[in-house]
């Protein structure tokens, strides 16, 4: 059993750095088979599970951190401006060298997830990824995330769509929140693997327009057994002008308490 | 001009008051126009913006904060258990005494307000409150807030919606700090009239599941000038598991600086 488990967790690992590295990981992705780890229903979900995994990598979903139309002049240029500086391979089939990677943003994230403990099957087929569930393009959360490794950033360009009004014509605070945690939990998994959103603590500077594009670093602060430390920074499209700021902290998920468990 | 904005002002103080109380003051409802106040034109939105009030009121708009299909049991039976302690006009006209009061929550502002310096007008009339920019009951937020002015007290039932996933079956931290905003906002806004958020400081402890119900509680700290301190717990329906704990900042706005901006 604990092989087959430890066999799981590596394909989940494998498969959050393949396609899922671009969700908000507030709480760990792997985090929800933990509350089924209590009988053999559950052991039967795990292997169901494996042997779905073929098909949830072959249905090849939207991938939402493309541009569409709804993206402005100012997100396209910063858009281009991170893309050119990306790894990327020729059509001679030559890597091209460059510090950034784009990370790719879907709607759903591991069709093997079995859900929360309260979750009905309904809405478990129905659930999609919060900053992702209007596919109208441009109506909500527009938004690419790059990462260099090099320098332990991450930057994510951000055009909030009309469905994002908090106070008149700017931004609700909480899908501000939503990016901030969208950045920085992504930052977190690339830095250190699975984990969960324990602390953020956003300073609010000035609030952002509704339309407008704004820009999303974060940059990793330190790491201390398993806690990761991410400050992220919001400004406007030429960083003139500060929106927010914020420290968050994040908590890596003991994987051999999961072992020793089954 | 000063008087002008002075009715303005109480206009829109009056708004606040009576229809907009529920909506997530992360940035202050009386803000948008302060990027406003630098000419004519300006002016002449103001004052066709003053114009529009009546009809803003008269539109009769879906009060998103009543029962309809999609609420479980749990969010059923808390609704229950504080709208009937609240205040209410019985048949015959008189009024029944109750400690708490039920908050009315609507999908746009105000109609007057004209946005953001970047907002297009195309944005401007498609723009919905983040919170209740999906129609489809059940999917996203369902919540209502009840208000409790002798206690300073404000409780809201929040039943999370398939649309609001993160990790694999549980909402998405920027889903948690959305309702954390528009609660404690709510609270800063019932207790100190229009502010802004300055900090939201939020210690996740444990993952909510899709679909179910937890209740955010806020409760004033201390008012110290124009800083108004909150603090906010989310727990399970019976108050039994703690999913977070949060501080709060909010800055009341500095309506002389307008008057003497005008």
């Amino acid at each position: 059993m604990a092989r087959r488990l430890g066999r799981l967790f590596k394909d989940v690992q494998r498969l959050v750095s393949l396609s899922s590295v671009n969700t908000p990981l507030s709480h760990p992705v792997i985090q929800a088979p933990v509350h089924r780890f209590t009988g053999g229903s559950v052991r039967t979900n795990f292997i169901r599970a494996i042997k779905e995994l073929p098909s949830a990598l072959s249905s090849k979903p939207r991938d939402f951190s493309l541009p569409n139309s709804s993206w402005g002049p100012e997100m396209m240029r910063l858009y281009e401006h991170y893309n050119s500086q990306c790894e990327m391979e020729t059509e001679g089939g030559e890597k091209q060298k460059g510090p950034w990677k784009r990370l790719p943003s879907y709607n759903r994230i591991l069709k093997f997830a079995t859900g929360g403990v309260y979750l009905s099957k309904i809405i478990q087929s129905k659930a999609r990824l919060f900053t992702r569930n209007i596919r109208d393009p441009g109506a909500a959360f527009e938004y690419v995330l790059f990462v260099n490794s090099e320098e332990q950033k991450c930057v994510c360009i951000f055009q909030a769509g009309h469905l994002l009004e908090g106070p008149p014509g700017h931004v609700h605070g909480g899908a501000i929140a939503t990016m901030i945690d969208t950045v920085t939990g992504t930052h977190a998994t690339v830095l250190s693997g699975p984990v969960m959103t324990a602390n953020l603590n956003i300073n609010y500077r000035s609030p952002i327009p509704l339309g407008s594009t704004v820009l999303l670093e974060s940059s990793l602060d330190k790491k201390e057994g398993r806690k990761t430390f991410i400050s992220c920074k919001v400004t406007n499209a030429d960083g003139s002008k500060v929106h927010s700021e914020t420290t968050a902290l994040f908590l890596s998920i003991n994987v051999s308490h999961l072992l020793l468990g089954g």
